[in-house]
């Protein structure tokens, strides 16, 4: 267990970013309502897998809605308590700690901040080892952990607790639709996992991940170097291509933003076009006619500058931007995982996943 | 107390079908699964107000949705039961009786079926006297209940809990969604009522009422005489028109049939025209470019020849009907609830309430 610091926050804000592969939404706001947190003098625990108990309470949390929402609709900050305190007045039961729901984008930062105003940790790991846009793709879904009871809450004080549901199917349409009618975006928290199926089910150490991704940019940025190829040498990555961006459809559809955009190489890559969908995260990155990488496997836009990523909601025609891909953790790649998570279940008809090697 | 006969249901069928102002849903298919739960031997006892213990605890209960789609998607049966075990199990107290939360319609026979298959009895009235289309226009409501936390149940398993809304109209907002999300039709059960409560704010004795309306339907129909006049008298109403349907416009909006429908007039009423509004149910009668009725009171259609209502979802061009409009209860008439319920309320700007006589 380590407390997590104020530079910690200002890492994962960059490394989950990375992860989000565009979406997960934006992490600036959770971010400065992180360091608010602790600069108030909250502690927040970060425990790992193997420190959390057996029959410990661990509750998944994250916003759910539309990135392009949560930058314009903030959140008022007590959304995640009134949904945990929901859930644990449901139970019966105190949770131990939290865990992210998805790493990546803004939704690192939902478990902190809640477990800063709660009083509890968060656990090193996540359901996603990235972002993705329905609640159904997570690994505790996939592995037979059921979310519900769960607990949606809104900025104005509203709760809806979804007491149960006929799949996690069900319970991501119900709560999709609450959302929506909550103004786009609001936080949820999941039916408690004992900590022994946590250990099974979680993507391990992701918290970690996203804070050693984050160090890494933030050094390259100091010592004036690209972080490109050192992000790629850290994640078993690929460099795909340098591009600016010549279209771009979006538009917000059921609650996700969803579109398309096409890209023109530069520099090195002067002469090639591309073509890149998504549906709140980049769900896949075709050349020449062919999908060169595909969910599960993370598409992720990085400014071509910074290396700071690009998540969908700031996409813009005209701007310059690195691809990489990096390879998705072996628990996105069982068949159970892709029958969930797969390129067809993001309607991506005809297209085989090809795992990038790991 | 009395226990509900085959007879008493088949009356409230129609009795409750005339209260319903075109809405509520169509009470066939609700009477044919109360008749069967009679004659598998259930016994649904009737509660006057006065038998109502102060500190008892009494359900409001009704389905929720659009008519026109409960009409093809039918109830699976048990869904208030799921709704009102919900809520049972949140407060960990039973219930003693439910009510109806608008005796109109279909929603008159919600809380028989659900009472049969809880083993508890329901209260004579309602909080509507009519029917309306949403969720905050009850009495309950208006005179200060909240009605969350309460449950809404689908026909598949699916339970969700409102555990707290900020406003009854957040919880309408909320509710409605959830409805759509299901399809366009379930059941709700809204936090219990004190019986000290129940005797101040339900409309009292509308169970009885549609009995001895539809009674009335019934004998007149025996009889070979016209209801209509009966009817009127009865419930001290007007008999505003005879009239074909010559225009309709019917669509579904949020989950709600609205529309309006333009009359001309036969028989003794020949050469004049009107035009009805609706939101689920009838809202306005307006002839000569005059609103002679408005919600809250009663405006109704009824099949010229049987005297049976004209619900919303079976409107159709080329019909014959009578319209007739009935005083509403005094309880829907204070500034707090025309607040609610005045045609304000539903968009009929400029037209001023004038009570029609009791």
């Amino acid at each position: 267990m380590r407390i997590l610091t104020e530079s910690d926050i200002e890492a994962i804000a960059i490394g989950a970013a990375i992860l989000g592969t565009g979406g997960g939404g934006n992490p600036y706001i959770g971010k400065l309502r992180c360091l608010r947190e602790l600069r108030r003098g909250k502690q927040v625990p970060l425990y790992s897998l193997g420190e959390v108990a057996d029959d410990a309470l661990v509750v998944p949390i994250g916003g759910i809605g539309a990135p392009v929402v949560s930058v314009e609709k903030i959140e008022e900050g007590h959304e995640g308590v009134r949904a945990l305190r929901a859930l644990e007045e449901f139970h019966g039961r105190k949770a131990f700690a939290l865990i992210a729901a998805e790493i990546g984008g803004g939704n690192s930062m939902e478990p902190i901040v809640t477990a800063a105003n709660a009083g509890i940790g968060v656990v090193d790991g996540d359901g996603m080892g990235r972002a993705f846009p329905e609640m159904q793709m997570t690994t505790y879904s996939i592995y037979g952990h059921r979310s519900t009871p769960a607990a949606i809450a809104d900025e104005r004080g509203n709760v809806v607790l979804f007491r149960h549901s006929m799949s996690e199917l069900w319970y991501e349409k119900l709560a999709r639709s609450t959302v929506v009618c909550m103004g786009g975006t609001a936080v949820g928290a999941e039916a408690p996992m004992p900590g022994k199926y946590v250990k099974r089910a979680a993507v391990p150490g992701t918290v970690t991940q996203a804070i050693t991704l984050g160090n890494l940019v933030l050094q390259a940025n100091r010592q004036h170097v690209s972080a490109i190829p050192l992000i790629c040498k850290q994640e078993r990555g690929l460099h795909l291509m340098d591009a600016k961006i010549v279209d771009l459809q979006r538009y917000l559809r059921g609650g996700f933003s969803v579109g398309e955009m096409s890209l023109e190489g530069i520099d090195d890559y002067a002469g090639s076009r591309a073509r890149i969908e998504f549906q709140n995260e980049f769900l896949s990155f075709e050349r020449a006619g062919r999908i060169e990488v595909c969910v599960p496997d993370l598409v992720v836009l990085l400014d071509v500058d910074s290396g700071h990523a690009i998540t969908t909601d700031v996409l813009r025609y005209g701007q310059r931007v690195a691809i990489i891909a990096l390879p998705c953790h072996p628990l996105l790649r069982t068949p159970e995982a892709l029958a969930v998570v797969g390129p067809q279940a993001f309607g991506l008809e005809n297209v085989q996943f090809r795992p990038l090697p790991r």
